[in-house]
């Protein structure tokens, strides 16, 4: 309809309240005024506690998530370094592309599209890496293509199980502010989120937390001990970065609005508290899980256990295209679906369930999904999935 | 739930749409600014376009509806005399309790509140008038109290009939620029109407058209024709009104926004067409019928031909309190829905569908009204009305 | 200059700042929501603060200023009433003008434009009206015409001295929120405002405060005590505005924008504080006028004793046209100005310098102002006003 | 003082015009919905008219200026490659610095900071690389350390008359949409700009335009012709981003407000004109000489002919610290100012007057630096550049 509110549940970028675009409503300001540290240095700080870390360091860059992902590789690792990377979806993939094309050495543990993150696997390839040639483990948390989350503390139980050193990094893009995330409980080494989810704002700035065992190797590098094999580079610079952050500025100029948006945004998710925020995604997902049961669909997630608080992928049936699915729900229903990527392109679609939301704004999605599923030809009960939602949505006081 | 968007669909204020919300952000500007006119005198032409009128003349002010109510009263009235105006709901009666307070002597043609103006009574009433006593007659167009709409065009006819000067008086604030409406063609002498309904804005301005007919008596009222009985008055009245009209000014200062707002949403309905606007507000008012009947329940409306395609007032059964139903859906929700008023308190409740609307805010309204009427212990299937919705919706390709 | 920012300096509309322009970018709520309360009261509590009365009651009504005279007249007056009424420019005569138009008998007190109310005639006055017959005093606090301020505590003590039981109506439009207003301490029994002055918002929302002596004559018309002489009205009655305001509503949609403005405003003002507001005020102003010096030119004002600190209406040479000069800084330098009102078009223009204000905003009011000077054929120095000025807001340190 | 507007004259964030807010207040979008091409591709079509090319290719990044930097080096350079970098400013040094952290050799020129680049250095460098060892010739077009300009039509008329295949990379952070720049008839290989000078946005994209020749040295990396010297790099990638833009889309999410504020950026300089902005620049940059010349102070650009248009780097007497003026222009006359940085740092304050900008604005700017300047005991005549300014405004009609 040409008319009306758009709505929008693709994974990511995701709703921004209202009250997050009414702070990013402002003036510039010069990044070298002298009240500058008085406002970066809070979000630093906030970031960490979205991250759960104590001792670790938070990084801010303007970039999407993909500059988080360079920053992981170029202030880290070498040229040549070996790493371990789960891959089971598009993003995990684009990961280990990037880390090839970084000339990294990869070995790369594939799961089926639909499985998380194998910590047997991963504890087997550690195990037999008696050299330790292994520097790094790649892990996406929570995969957006298949709605898929994996368990990183058994990741860590197994890197521990192996007493293999390597850094663990991990992609919380689409988890970081909405699932269970515990960056020091875990060990985590390295972990890198956007702003586009959780944090409920536009896409632009990515945010990196690195654990005090990877920020000794960083610091390694500033005092004189690069060698030939560090990877050039200077925007993604940590130590550049921190030099500035110490002092409460940025190394070059960052989006006024973006940074207004984020001190409302740690706000907000201070109000309500981080634990509630997650249970409030776990509610949220809960519902949408319940109406795919009663369409008769099947996510892609393999198991219960691995599917996703942030997004849904509905796999659609033979003879369906998923694709057209989201068109419909775009062209006339005013909502936006993620589609299928990849080897999945054409069998599922996709909804966003995380950042700024209700039950009424999950509502929209079923609405739009059950619309353009019976326009497409899937053969649903009408209202099948909306009632399952409300009665799961009613089970809260 | 404490996080995420809030829904609106009281019968008004209604939805703005970013667009407008956008537009409204502007500085202020001097009100005697030469170039003031070329902003100011579309706004009113584009008004009469809304209107259906172009013989009229369009005023704007800066006060809510109510406002525009006391305009009529007291431009083209004098204390003492006589109108007929016709009761069923709480906005018609406040209209007649206006008149009573403005020392006019009113003849009250009470329907039973469900059921719209009844052009047979006013036929026998303006009939029975044999020395024109009446000088105007007042119909709500629709009253927002019960979700009923009169038929105008038959009120006109009935009026000819009766072969009665009086001017018509219609008050469409919630329903010109949503239902159809056509002042010049159905002979309105006095329409008014507010920002925050059809026409997308917030509440602050009121609009009312003026026919030639009606004018005449302004005039005369300028070239020293007053008499007495002339209520004082001074923030509502036409001429001074006009004087700085035809010039392209206002009388006193006006508020900004809501004048820039004003001009994005006729731009808005000028793109969509009116007549297609109007088409949208049958649509989706189907759709929500749709639902009510589908939960098995009954509307206030007393027949279909009296359904209104801007608000539906739904009828809970014997011991349930539509109070509380739209209190649920309010703090548990997110939505605001109306409450019934006057002798209808409890005993329903009111779904606004005006002004920004599509599909899927409807299917909003529709869920949170099932939800919290489930809460609330009304025995409706779960889903019903939502399947039925979008059985509906989806008739349209 | 087609492109850059526009300034605004008539005496209202004022600049309104970013924050109260973000706090106004909300969605439409409920006015019926039951939270509503908790938001409206604390408005008019604020209000009453800027007001400076403990005893009295304060009103919001969704118009301009104009309207806020309005119900000063309607409510507390009869038609046939007796007022003495002080004139001494073009918004003290509007306010005469709509006293006539009411029915009201007015002995009018005319002073040279340029002067302020003068408290020996007001006496006099009283004096001599022994029977009391005069009903109420009307002076304008701050006249914009004329950037003249009057005193009303000795206006207050003119009356008391003549021992007259008069009410003592004030317009505060361009003073209150701005210039030193006491309403309790002067025993003011009404007095308006308006929202585009101190306050920094648009136009649109009209303040009035009404002391507990003129609250009884409202409250004695709702207790039945009317008589054929009140003026019929509604959309301004106090009464019936007041049965709402106690339970926290409104009779009727008011502009949730401006709600949300006005909050933000009270905000603000008790942030910064009022008495820090006032003398902001007076040192701002005190920079006007050490440049009007310097040009060499006259302030409207007679003596400094009546210069107001928040309008400086600047006297041009014989010869030169003040309107062009404003039309010059209008459509060549982006700033508006104030033109010359009714006798004293062509003959001056104005500075307005109240609401969201610092030293630099009044530099660009001056520099456009000697420019368009300087352009229109004034004989001042290049630099002469703004040197001036410079030199004074160095005197703070 | 606390309250009223503040105003930002570094050189970069710039003000960002009211009408760009608004256009940046947008709720997400999906960057993967049907019809992003069309929103997207017309975004890169319009900076090729603002680089003034219409071979080259443009590219738009989610990062500051520095990340165009970034992209300039790893997109056509290999580790090791021979540059001739031109250093007279803290930003030319700091690419420089870049360039050697890249792992690049570089030869660097150095003027003295206030003097512009030197077209016969660079010619006698290259002559004398015979071996054509030299692959890139970096300039910065606008030092905004210095206020200086240099010509880039004459290093290009070097480099030819050298006979010298290098590539000419250009900075035009603070110059391109401002000061002329005309990369097709100046041969101008890669050009990199930024949201937040002449766009008038906030910091947050960087604008690439890259000629054929360079283009066909990026497509043949893409093509396999890899080399173990190229530096490993994913997110500045030239053909990663091509790769989508041709389809209209981008590698990776882009944050939409900034897009939004694009469009409406490129709109605005299409309304005014290019040639009109660069000429308003011209003016206004006059007008600020015109002052710094009346107080009797120097730019720190060493002759005239290397004024810049968009910074004026103002000198300051022996014995006074440049910083402290402009940390008393914003403590004391909300007013931001730059600082001298880097051997600068101190000796001046710098004027940043580019954008959205006219006179009022630059009056501003200029009154806050005088007022600042006495407090510091510049000992200048109060009032003298502010006249000089006012008179040289007033030339034009």
């Amino acid at each position: 309809m040409a008319r009306g509110k758009k709505f929008i549940f693709v994974p990511g970028p995701t709703n921004v309240p209202e009250r997050i675009l009414r702070a990013m409503a402002v003036e510039q300001e010069d990044p070298r005024r002298p009240d500058a540290p008085a406002f970066n240095l809070p979000l630093l700080a906030g970031l960490k506690n979205i991250f759960r870390t104590k001792t670790g360091t938070s990084f801010i860059f303007p970039s999407s998530g993909t500059g988080g992902w360079e920053a992981a590789l170029v202030n880290c690792l070498d040229t040549g370094d070996h790493v371990l990377a789960c891959r089971f979806g598009q993003f995990s993939l684009l990961w280990c592309k990037m880390a090839e094309d970084h000339q990294l050495q990869t070995t790369i543990l594939d799961e089926e599209w639909g499985a998380p993150a194998n910590p047997d696997r991963i504890y087997a390839a550690l195990n037999e890496d008696r050299s330790h040639s292994i520097k790094a483990v790649f892990v996406v948390h929570n995969e957006t293509t298949t709605g898929v989350t994996s368990d990183i503390a058994a990741v860590r139980r197994a890197m521990d199980a192996a007493q293999h050193p390597a850094l663990l990094f991990v992609d919380g893009v689409s988890s970081i502010g909405s699932i269970d995330f515990r960056m020091d409980e875990w060990g985590v080494d390295l972990a890198i989120t956007g702003s586009q989810k959780g944090f409920m704002l536009p896409a632009g700035l990515s945010f990196v937390g690195v654990s005090e065992k990877a920020m000794a190797i960083v610091r390694g590098r500033a005092e004189g001990q690069k060698n030939s094999r560090h990877a050039p580079h200077s925007y993604f610079d940590f130590n550049a970065m921190l030099a500035r952050n110490v002092e409460g500025y940025f190394p070059y100029t960052f989006p006024t609005p973006l940074l207004y948006g984020l001190r409302e945004a740690l706000a907000m998710i201070e109000e309500e508290g981080l634990d509630n925020v997650i249970a409030r995604h776990q509610f949220l997902a809960s519902g949408v899980r319940a109406a795919v049961a009663a369409w008769g669909l099947k996510l892609c997630a393999q198991s219960h256990a691995c599917e996703s608080n942030t997004i849904s992928a509905v796999m659609v049936p033979d003879g369906i295209d998923g694709t057209k699915i989201a068109h419909r729900a775009y062209n006339r229903y005013n909502c936006s679906l993620g589609l299928g990527l990849n080897r999945l392109a054409g069998k599922l679609f996709r909804i966003g369930h995380l950042g700024e939301l209700n039950e009424m704004m999950v509502m929209v999605a079923l609405s739009a999904s059950e619309m353009a599923m019976l326009d497409c030809g899937v053969k649903i009960t009408p209202g099948s999935g909306l009632a399952a939602a409300i009665n799961h949505f009613r089970t809260k006081a």
